[in-house]
């Protein structure tokens, strides 16, 4: 599984829900959200958009398409004048609303201007979305981050702080915000921690807000210090201040970050994501070890994990998948031929490596199965004559609520077979998949929380938090479908 | 340096010019060449286009852009009916003539329908062009191609097959040709082979021609065999058959395509890519060992060396770069602040990889040295105690005239400057290059030929031909610019 | 002055403020739209969009461009299927607000999906604005049309036709609404009835509602009657049926519809567009009669008139002007000398007509003057001995606040100079208007209010509403600015 | 029927090949060549072009198009410096070739860079291609205009201008060409002068020259002279000189150029167009005089017709056909219906003028009879009594070969069906033409030439030349559609 990007197209697979990121105090700061937009690409390729703020007027541009495209045309960005700026990309299904559900949303009141970009998933957005509809509020996307403003716009609260502060105490979930007015940058972070923000300060002062530290590095940022789980930062002329609205907070930083979405040259919680992902291969080379030829990784975001076992193993590492680098649209073909060489345009199997081989394939995670199946194939049709598929995490049976793209049990694999019958499934000789200890010891968090503070309810169940409107569903899914271990 | 992707777009760098494809014998011929030509897109990215023959007429579209731009709308496609298709990716320099250089270059005359395209250079267009101007000819584009066009128009031969022949003992320089008439889908290389040319069958029987093997895997056709200096395939309705349209040839391979430009999942005459690279880093292990810490590739063209030097060496193999998958224009930056933070949005440093740490970087090549400074300061930065540069091919000291787009020795660092300067000029703590002896053993080829087939005149001047047109302005450049060793 | 279209584009113009279109009862609904739309494009050339009705499912497609350009893409009409659909064409000054303000709006809410047109312009739409925004109202649009959904969804009324009849009451200004619901598609008027609405049948039985009666014609279907001032009516599946929200009517049809803006083939009240323009010229002639050569008229909103003109008074009607019938974007032009080459792109007068002739132009109005002094000097240029300008309505001296786009009187010429130095200003060798009398007398109609049921505001500031939000800005203008007659 | 634009796209109407445009010594010579191409637009639609000169060397931009697209980017018109310029707005059938097809074409040679454009059509162009071909020439457009470039690259004459000579005579048919080289701006006509040039003079002394007067006008140039049979005019820095290259010269100006092509303000050898059709209109008449209610004309092209009826005839002249300015797409459209509307997109009745009236339609003439019969029934479905046509030319019989559209007899109604059965196939309750002896005098040419100097072939099948490539087929349509009177 490449990150963020499917095998195969019609194969819905996890997916991040946005990246957010912010600069204040830079006469470049719409160029700078550019760069760190572009490096938080991969948590979202539906849509980008950069508001910017000049002297007070907030200004925006946004549209579907990645952050390159959106902004082709260098022009948009000079227009985007101003010292500070935030940004957003988003991950979103197809037909899910346009552009109107692209962010950052921007707000003009007669009083206040205000911009709002969001990671992550509420879990009571619907029932407080039905809520304010029924007390006459019109919203404008279909998107559950438009709550948020008209809590606020609702709060009885004299100022805008407090008047955010009770609005994030109402929803609940996952939510990394960033929010910008006038005179203000603002971060938030949910009570669990699920989604990273970072803050980082460039050589002129500026601060900037990140959903991965990479973003930091890629505009000279320095990092300053993680959003913790409760608080809100506040950046303006005068520098930055960390607030909370609430201390009921247990870290549970989602696990996922680390196995597949991040960056590996991000850090999360001061754990490199690729030293993590190489520890949770070595790991499973000692949990699972296998008398084989070569490891290879599915690229890209297996790599690490394929080296770690390579190197624990004493196995040669080997480049036996290639990605294509150039991105293209798979049509939908029109026969099994075609679709299958659809496949081999996105990924292809390096014949001279793997033939005659026993192979190791190390992937992060498997969600549904298919990519992994077409994989197997791929690495037989070049002549690999064992294939060995380990997983550098733990089976995926339940679904998330906090932000990724999965939400019910149906189309887990593993919620529906067991390890022996994912093997047949998937065409392996062999399969194995990382224990939850090695998991949490591998990335090595050491939070004064459960797992160490790690969210691990994908693959145990254990939400960190109520569901709230999605718990009558998940119930029934439990009934319907009996969790398998 | 990335595959076909500089480090920095200012940075003009090492530049393959073009790729072809084509299919004859199968319903879906133009939509197979868009698998076989997005697998292939890494050869040119500047345009792209697709000529299809349905029932004997040639049909054709092209324009500038990947081939998922060009055929963005799959309209496009379905237009393009027909058994067989050519196509062509196209790498060219901005501002080079725009749409009309863009091939397949699609002729239609009284008497027939031609589509011709090319992957090479030729060194005696220049001449040729100016001989036929004077005797009447009106040339559409920029490009050396349409010189072969008119020589075939010319010809008194009477055969359409003899005065291809004719032509072909006429253009010097590197070509690998494919061309579609009503009747008939042809290949034809240059006496050196200096670019790669395979033939390959599917399981309907249909054949493909491809510049590289992998996209012969693309679209699941089986290798049937590489096209030989000299040597014309002609593919119709009865199979095909392969014919010589001279004996005086020499096997001398471009080096480069091992070193830096096809895919490592492609085998050419026989050798997988990736293997040859990881060779290569295994022996300069021995050439050039170095204690350190961590090896890392460049990528991603270096990974396979750099695996190779690290197994050899016995050193970790790490994740020390990474390359931003999605692709985005870098605007001309206004700030030399922001110039370098769009090096960044092209390539990271993983901070928690590198820090504290002695790293060996493995490149696969250097031209100017430009990118290669970039890419140890971009490490320095992340923490690396000292980086030791070691390079996975000989120093390039001589142009290129056979497909490559370095045509003047000022430009090359190396034929300016010794290994110790160019050291200090890209602030490595140590530089070595491989042999070679190294490379020519790396690779493997066992051609009964100079330097066992391969061409290595990028490292010594050696040329496997006249220069013709080019000879003049090259000896100068020998003068003003004496080779350094 | 054209239809909708300034000689000059520098120069703001007389703008209606959008048209409104919808059918309900045909399979082709979005179809209809398209032509019903097209044809009303004179009302509105920045932005167009369709909301379709399927089986109860409101979905849209809208853009900034003409409705040609919107749909551009046939498949953008074929994905908006169903048995009803309303549509939009706006005018808007470039820059106000993009998309976000483009027609039909598309509300989802819980329990309900509406879609919203509107034609016109509300008069205290801030002050409303500024109240809902204090009681938590988000609004995403600059346009005032938002705020009747505003007002609709914080109704205390049980149905869905009492709130809209409470919010309809609520409204002060010039409207012509179209809103679809699940079941119904609903049209309301001002109580003035500034702005026209009309009621088709087509063969089908399909009923239509549209600003013009030209878009009844386009799509075949017969005219039904007109809405009334403070009517609803409400068209579903049963037929349809005529309600009122206010007694408290007064017929004001805005005089500029038949002057400037319809379509000729219109009626408007049951009187012809055309035949009220030629009435207006023919009137013009005896009021303000001249020794002349040719009568010629400005195309295209001035023919009928000039037609008329030389009709009455004897003298040939001839084509002296001619427009350029391909729209282009005058880009801003470096020099003097292109800025009048730009004119003459969009309108040439005929030198082999005019040149030695005494000339009377006629045109249907002067707003700043600066296109007729223009005209007239184009004339001259062209050889013209005597160019006399005949204006087919009273002087401009008051600005309009129901729905066109002149809202200060500085910019009008006729409210800063008397008829003696508009005619020097202009350079035109005389200059008359019509009467106001001419003017009602010439329309013709007999309603049982002011002026026959015309609103003459304009020309005589006897505005048929209060001002609410912008009583105070005129009422200083007044102070500033006195009134010439 | 509409200049240039049938009412119906289905159906394929006259239409012109081309208008040139070309300005030389004006520093905005593309700007200039912008205004004036927008002004000749009604003589193609499909692609425009401009080349510009600047300091010898020639750069231009091309696409499908109007005009006002293919620079919707005024960076692109700012991209074409320089002093001179030429260009062309096309007329071509939809897939003939796509922009290789669009003119200017820009031809660069070692020697030299030669741009062409060509208004026109050669009647010996296939056989001239065939024998190049035959001779190793290579053709890259469809294009006719390519043939001459070919023979001037081929000529033995020395000087330039010699061997445009040379090739002049040996192209035959009718053409207007403007070239431009390094130095020097040439203007061409053919032995007949089928088609218009004129030169004229800016008041800076830049020279243009352009199809139409109009476009004289557009730019502020004085008209100087009408370029004659065998001319060509040499504009440089020197001025302009006159020279000839055949004295074998015989005027015949297309007469559809004065019934329908030009623009109403154009002079074409003295005769004011719009003044020509207002004295076909009276001379109509006079030979058909007809008892009816009101005249009217086909919106644009009629309307000076029409109003030359009225005139005569004492009947009002009424605007009973409203053309709508904005142009649209007329997709195929799925019912009957449907298909219907799309005619009434493009033109409406105006019921309030023509309903219960005896109606005289006057239009330009009638080549199939479809547009005729939907236009009738247009008036009658809005209500006309009776719809007597008055067409303001002779029977359209003949085809054209010297740049008309029409090339078989069987698609002209006149060709295949005597007068009172068209009248009966367009459901008209009478029907009369112009005399061919009526338009002659209407026109009022006095050139020592048959016919005055005008071309009647289309209605009495005397061409003025051999027909050539067209004679075998011309023979053959003659024997199966015997010529009607």
């Amino acid at each position: 599984m490449g990150e963020g990007d499917s095998v195969l197209t019609e194969v819905k697979s996890l997916n991040e829900e946005c990246g957010v990121f912010g600069v204040w105090g830079h006469p470049e700061a719409a160029r700078l959200n550019y760069f760190g937009l572009h490096s938080l690409q991969h948590r979202g390729q539906e849509g980008a958009g950069i508001v910017a703020n000049h002297q007070g007027a907030l200004k925006g541009h946004r549209n579907v398409g990645l952050i390159s495209e959106v902004f082709k045309d260098e022009r948009e960005l000079e227009r985007l004048k101003g010292d500070s700026a935030i940004g957003h990309v988003r991950y979103g299904t197809a037909g899910s609303g346009g552009i109107n559900n692209i962010q950052p949303f921007l707000f003009k009141f007669y009083d206040e201007e205000i911009a709002l970009a969001h990671n992550g998933n509420l879990i009571n957005a619907k029932s407080l979305r039905l809520e304010l509809e029924q007390a006459g509020a019109i919203f404008h996307s279909n998107s559950d981050t438009e709550v948020l403003m008209h809590l606020i716009r609702r709060s009885k609260e004299a100022q805008f702080i407090d008047k955010l502060k009770e609005s994030l105490k109402t929803v609940k979930g996952g939510f990394a915000y960033i929010l910008m007015t006038s005179d203000a940058m603002i971060g938030a972070l949910d009570p669990n921690g699920f989604r990273p923000l970072s803050i980082g300060q460039m050589k002129n002062g500026a601060y900037v807000l990140a959903s991965e530290t990479c973003a930091l590095d890629v505009v000279g940022a320095n990092f300053v210090r993680q959003v913790m789980p409760g608080e809100i930062v506040i950046i303006n002329d005068e520098g930055y201040t960390i607030e909370t609205y609430t201390d009921d907070t247990t870290m549970a930083i989602c696990s996922m970050e680390y196995i597949y979405f991040a960056r590996p040259d991000s850090d999360i919680a001061g754990v490199n994501v690729h030293t993590a992902r190489k520890n949770m291969g070595r790991r499973l080379a000692e949990e699972a070890p296998i008398d084989a030829d070569i490891v290879i990784g599915v690229p890209n975001s297996s790599l690490s994990a394929a080296s770690g076992y390579a190197e624990k193993s004493g196995i040669p590492y080997e480049m036996g998948l290639i990605k294509n680098q150039y991105i293209a649209r798979t049509f939908i073909q029109p026969t099994q031929e075609l679709r299958e060489q659809g496949v081999r345009m996105k990924l292809s199997a390096v014949r001279g490596v793997v033939a005659g081989k026993k192979v190791v394939m190390v992937d992060d995670s498997i969600v549904r199965g298919t990519t992994s199946r077409r994989i197997v194939q791929l690495l037989k049709e070049a002549g690999a004559k064992e294939v060995h598929v380990r997983i550098a995490s733990p089976p995926l049976r339940y679904p998330c609520f906090y932000g990724i793209d999965i939400q019910t049990r149906e189309e887990l694999i593993a919620a529906n077979h067991s390890v022996s019958e994912i093997k047949d499934l998937i065409f392996a000789d062999s399969l194995s998949f990382l224990s939850e200890e090695g998991l949490i010891e591998s990335i090595g968090l050491n939070f004064d929380a459960p797992y160490s503070g790690l969210c691990m309810a994908y693959f145990n169940g254990d939400f960190p938090t109520d569901l709230y409107d999605y718990e009558a569903d998940y119930l029934k899914s439990l009934g319907t479908a009996p969790v398998l271990k």
